[in-house]
């Protein structure tokens, strides 16, 4: 990561803290960023906005929101009525999977960033996935992403020439939140730009009481910074 | 693939030949079906209301069409502007990725597949995709399948119990075209209901030179059956 070079890269961004670290770090080490967003029937569009304001402010060579509805098969609170748990304590976020899991979501993005990607002529891709905080959902653990670059490696033009090329980079999947943070300030993220909240008043005001807000909120606590967006 | 049994299986339709074929053989195997089509922005429709069609006679438990713009990266033949190719030899068909190859499609939506299954609360998806006529698609080789079978182990709630339930049936893989045919007739299945051409003309009648046209003529002659479909 620390070699400056020229070539592409497409990197999911979602308007979260973890996938605007992703972009200020895929642009420190020298890439060109094609950031792609996902319009997929989550419950509100600030983090799209959000998304948006990222890409503008760390600069990107192009943006893409890709629509599709997941919603056409159900199965979690990010995209039904479901209400979002609020107020839990970090054992009950630890165990289990979270009512907040998409079913098939990370592998239904890398395949379309995957397919862009393929498009660019590029064989890399960056993923904020996390596997310290998000212990519960099996799509961001490091095994997954193994699995799918070898996916990745067999399913495309590249792949048929046998020679490996695809790169999945998860530069932030052992850092805990505040080193993820710590990273970010370090290269000028802007995180009042960014959304985390899972259920935001009707203003796009963080609820502070959800677990993405409860991780952000903990983690800036030990990061010994001010996390500047406004909380309800 | 001859046990009995009443468990859901998610098949994935195209309104084609092989994925009809698909449908009554999983039906023949017991399964009820779950079969989930795509409006990915292909250059027509035809194959949509194929799918539809197919569904309704085979009989299934439910249908989707899942909405998708693969536009929004271009890259094919199929859902571009590019002149589909013509009365090409097979000598030239079987060379090289083909023009039609649509980059990361079958991850894309085996990935939905997988999606829809995990909410129905099934691990069986069955995909028509074959390794002798579509020796070219890099995601149609068994290598492909297997390697997605290990993500859906990984992705998903009962990966991370760790118990490989995940199967991706793919009964055609291996088979000729006039082996399909045969066995989607021994099966009843009705193919004048089904869609095989890439460049239709606008009453939807197929070309009968484009590469799937020619394909599937051949398949019906070595089957020694009629393909009840009307041809330009």
């Amino acid at each position: 990561m620390n070699q400056k070079n020229s070539s592409k890269a497409v990197i999911l961004v979602s308007g979260g803290l973890d996938s605007a670290t992703v972009l200020a770090l895929a642009k420190d080490a020298g890439f060109d960023l094609y950031a792609i967003s996902f319009d997929y029937g989550q419950r509100h569009q600030f983090e799209l906005q959000a998304a948006e304001n990222v890409c503008n402010s760390i600069g990107v060579k192009k943006q893409i929101t890709f629509k599709l509805d997941l919603r056409a098969f159900g199965g979690s609170a990010l995209t039904d009525e479901i209400d979002v748990p609020k107020d839990r304590e970090n054992s009950e976020m630890e165990s289990d999977i979270p009512i907040t899991y998409v079913p098939a979501r990370n592998t239904i993005f890398l395949s379309i960033a995957m397919g862009w990607a393929e498009t660019l002529g590029t064989e890399e891709i960056f993923l904020g996935v996390n596997a310290v905080d998000y212990s519960g959902y099996p799509d961001c653990r490091p095994e997954f992403i193994k699995a799918f670059q070898n996916v990745a490696n067999l399913a495309t033009r590249s792949g048929v020439e046998g020679n490996d090329k695809w790169k999945i980079h998860t530069p932030l999947i052992s850092l805990s939140k505040s080193e993820i943070i710590q990273k970010g300030l370090s290269l000028g993220v802007d995180y009042g730009l960014t959304h985390s909240c899972y259920d935001p008043n009707p203003q796009g005001i963080s609820c502070g009481r959800c677990d993405s807000c409860k991780l952000r909120l903990k983690g800036f606590e030990e990061a010994n910074a001010m996390d500047p967006i406004k909380y309800q």
